[in-house]
């Protein structure tokens, strides 16, 4: 019984595309992530993609557009839909994906995704 | 392929307890909803409960103690736990909940839900 204070657990790492899982929901991994630059093309297909962006800014690039998000803005990639998220500048998000999802969509090259 | 700007979202109506819902994940529902006072004491038995507070101050109250959250702290109230959420001054939420999940517990006394 626990509140979970994201600001403080985004304290606790600087690591850029790391996630660090800090809830469960549901049978999904409620995450944040600090990002910066670009990351990799992916998809994945049996989910959709939440991001929640906390700080800073975050550009989703899409095969046929891109979505720029802000603070207190999301989007939901839904699934099988190819994208790229970049930051120019360190973003941080909140994350919602099923347990064990790769962040990029192939689990040969994900990170692994820590609980703090 | 738009974003989802969850202030802009806040400013479009003004009641209390009745969730807007303003994207799908995975078969859920991403709400927002503003909030004052006691809401009724309840639990869903199949979902866990998502709460993030965007603005402002709740409490969740659960029969065996509280848990306090402000800007950028969340709680998931877990499956089948009783719980009251508490505010005494208005607070802002976003909310995640399967489609369908009556707010109250209860079909018969939950909010409408609408998309916005």
């Amino acid at each position: 019984m626990q509140a979970v204070r994201l600001g403080k657990k985004l304290a606790t790492f600087d690591e850029h595309w790391s996630p660090r899982i800090v809830s469960q929901f549901n049978g999904h991994d409620v995450m944040v992530v600090k990002a910066r630059g670009e990351f990799v093309w992916h998809a994945h297909p049996d989910t959709d993609d939440f991001f929640l962006v906390l700080k800073g800014r975050l550009t989703i690039q899409l095969r046929d557009g891109q979505v720029d998000l802000g603070p207190g803005d999301l989007y939901v990639v839904p699934k099988g839909v190819e994208h790229r998220p970049v930051a120019d500048e360190e973003v941080h998000l909140l994350l919602i994906e099923p347990k064990g999802t790769p962040n990029t969509g192939d689990q040969a090259t994900a990170a692994k995704k820590t609980a703090i």
